[in-house]
């Protein structure tokens, strides 16, 4: 038995009453989100792309990936595309699938799908007015050392770079 | 101004009007998280412990590593030891801070800090009836496999499995 406690702009929350695998019955708290996409914008030189942006439920600025939420019915590639562009101002001319994971399966099923964007070109960033972030570049190699010290701390970000650190040399 | 809309045994879920760094104003839809610890057991023969667990809000069983949610004001690595005794049955005479990280900014404040455990020994397992998993082993080295082939889709599963490989010649 579900039932849907609030429907906002992006998430709607729901009580669903689940009969586990075990025989057990519990009540969860579940988050539905569609789904997003992003991208390691790789430059051939071995600098990544990425955003300072600011994020009030973690309480101030982190670097991270480009990055959005899928339209309904989108094509995550599509969706990975248009972020790149908006958010950095870059097009790639090769996105490839790295690997798409759940961002916290306990409570919600957001899935957010990531790609590795190389051969870019400069294309035209267009920022929507609740999007406050800066372009910052770091060389890959560097960006390894930012999230073991701490520095880099968004999940999507941490697990691109590192699933394009681990892959590089068979890329 | 932040208006509460549902709070229950885990999330609470707020409207937030927020005035952003560049003066604009938006409403945010926020989920309000305890935080959590999780453990990667890494055995003398480089051996992971992991589980498989129904996770509902993903339709299914997925690999993880052991975590839980934090009591309040609990220590995360009190925490991280408690669940991976509890989840897997086994007790770390080193548990190291890997890294903490944000589950998915965009919408809760949920921090994740993930340990690696080492010099395991047997301990015992005590699951809740709401946990449904069951304990299942690869070499280190087959997890990156299985992180870029799909089977492992676990946001943090996947940035502490990682992590534990790229730091592997260091420890």
């Amino acid at each position: 038995m579900k039932q849907s406690i609030y429907k906002g702009r992006v998430l709607e929350l729901s009580l669903e009453t689940v009969t586990l695998p075990n025989g057990a019955q519990t009540q969860l708290e579940l988050i539905t989100h569609p789904g997003a996409a992003a991208v390691v914008p790789l430059q051939e030189d071995g600098t990544v792309i990425m955003i300072q942006q600011y994020r009030h439920a973690v309480g101030g600025f982190i670097y991270e990936i480009p990055a959005g939420k899928l339209h309904p019915g989108e094509d995550p590639q599509v969706c990975a595309a248009r972020e790149l562009e908006e958010e950095i101002g870059y097009q790639a001319a090769e996105l490839r699938h790295l690997l798409s994971f759940f961002t916290t399966p306990g409570f919600t099923n957001e899935i957010i799908h990531i790609y590795l964007g190389t051969t870019l070109k400069p294309g035209r960033q267009h920022l929507g007015s609740d999007e406050v972030l800066q372009v910052v570049r770091f060389p890959l190699e560097q960006t390894i050392a930012l999230i073991n010290n701490g520095t880099i701390r968004d999940g999507k970000t941490i697990i691109g770079l590192q699933a394009t650190y681990l892959r590089l040399p068979k890329l």
